[in-house]
């Protein structure tokens, strides 16, 4: 007998489009429709309980709980969960936590009574009793939750490896990371990916600290900068804070990539458009929204659940603020 | 008989929030909380049933149309209908209709049918006859949909003419106007301001159309200076496309200030973060977004309505893409 597998795949569209097709349950698209209702005929598919699961399901609401939409990071992360989210007939409630613990624990609370199917959240509360009281499926996102929570994260360790030989590579010695606050694992799992690949014979390594945002890290870096002119290449653990660097630079008069060599993290669109283009290890930040929102509609929907947690590696764009790699 | 506004004029809070209070409908700070039991002790105030509304309410959810979150113009304006909605107790459903009407239909059906208590919309439909099934409290936001829907948006015009009379007043005379796409209502009245105060004795002025996207709008104009090197002014309807412009000019080496002046549109952060500093007419994004969501609560609750519709004025913000103002 027919599945809605092989009614996906002879129409050539994913089995959460026939899924809505069947339970009218969201928007399929004229050529979708059709190419679904052929293959329907041709398979002579009746469908199960099962493919009409979707539309008994009590609630179509996802939450999504981030640090603040305003962070270049996040719009493109809220977009892909909203993509996925649409696929599969669901709609997102966007909140920002404003990385205030109350915050957070009041929006969690607003929307486990109310009308929730599940959680994405890039949580600031780590303590492990916290997260008993929900009783509703999660994902965190960005930075671990517990054992017991699913997660997407980007291997940072090894981003911040890629980044630190890369500068090494191409020729610096002298190196400074610019770390997150120390309350963001991630920025700790960056900061060790630096040591470890720094830890080399005629490497110095240094490390300051900075937020996440272009104007402090500038006047951070232009203070560290004019005391310590030694620094010749600097590992950014965010793209804003790389960006603060590049303009503190840019007033102390320090050349880039001549004098200077600076690699970010991230991937946000700003460091394409400064002057010189911002070599970066990107997140595939896309991805990382719509891996959350899958594994949420699989926990949701009472599937198996394919993978307790997903690593995504990150990619090195190489632009303007490093020097050619050394042909040695 | 003290009143519901005595109780947050004494409290110094507003009464949204000593609605909140009264109802347990929403987040109070702790300092908020207890000026207003001092308050309520002090007026020995009982609450109506009106005060008590809020709680009675079917949804407290609105839904937040917009054409794409990775738009550098909206993340802000989302923020700011979030923050307000937070204050009044009500979250946010986040939509991206891709400037396409299939999905604009499909998300206002949607939401229509289902769960919100109303809408806030950047809508690209204009046919009048579309909104008269939308049986729901809705704001306009940015572009006008008809005369009985409440709307907000940006005096364009009186922003187009600061913009394109501080570069005559800089000493520009052959002047460039990058508009939007044709369809944006916003980017014609900035043309139109454009046109009016560039109507001047020895001013010329030409106009070309560009997505609002820096990289289309570098191809753009990386062509259009270079068989035009007379042009010593733009004004760019966006700041995307501003940038875009200041892109192609340094491909050319076109100097800026020196050889052509450039003022965009919009006020979005990387305006500060390019290298020369973009001189733009910032709309004030953030105030958008709280008028919107005060508007349509507003609607919601049943209260008079003060203003059919908002128009914020913009405001210009000199940096380094203009040269200083001649002193004639």
């Amino acid at each position: 007998m027919a599945t809605i597998s092989d009614v996906a795949k002879l129409a050539e569209v994913s089995v959460a489009t026939v899924s809505r097709y069947i339970n009218d349950s969201g928007y399929v698209g004229k050529k979708s429709r059709e190419s679904i209702e052929s293959a329907i005929q041709e398979l002579n598919f009746v469908p199960s309980e099962v493919a009409r699961s979707l539309s008994t399901k009590q609630s179509d609401i996802i939450g999504l709980i981030i640090p603040d939409i305003k962070n270049p990071f996040f719009p493109e992360l809220a977009r892909a969960v909203e993509d996925t989210a649409f696929e599969y007939g669901y709609t997102v409630i966007l909140c920002n936590s404003d990385e205030n613990a109350t915050k957070e624990k009041h929006y969690l609370q607003k929307l486990t009574n109310k009308y929730v199917a599940g959680i994405i959240i890039t949580s600031i509360i780590e303590q492990e009793n916290h997260w008993h009281n929900v009783r509703l499926p999660i994902v965190a996102l960005d930075r671990p939750i517990n054992s017991k929570v699913p997660t997407v994260t980007t291997n940072n360790e090894k981003g911040a490896k890629i980044a630190t030989n890369y500068l090494i590579e191409c020729g610096a010695t002298n190196l400074l990371c610019i770390s997150g606050p120390k309350t963001f694992v991630s920025s700790q799992t960056r900061i060790e990916g630096f040591k470890l690949a720094g830890n080399q014979k005629n490497i110095s390594t240094h490390i300051i600290e900075s937020p996440y945002d272009f104007e402090i890290a500038e006047k951070i870096l232009y203070g560290y900068l004019k005391n310590n002119p030694a620094i010749d290449g600097i590992f950014a653990c965010s793209d804003a804070s790389a960006i603060g660097a590049l303009k503190a630079a840019h007033r102390l008069g320090i050349r880039i990539p001549e004098d200077m060599q600076i690699v970010g993290f991230d991937g946000i669109q700003v460091g394409n458009v400064v002057t010189p283009g911002l070599t970066t290890v990107a997140q595939n930040i896309y991805q990382l929204g719509q891996a959350a929102a899958k594994l949420l509609i699989e926990q949701i929907e009472g599937d198996k659940i394919t993978q307790e947690s997903v690593c995504i590696d990150p990619q090195l764009i190489i632009r303007e603020t490093t020097r050619k790699e050394r042909l040695e």
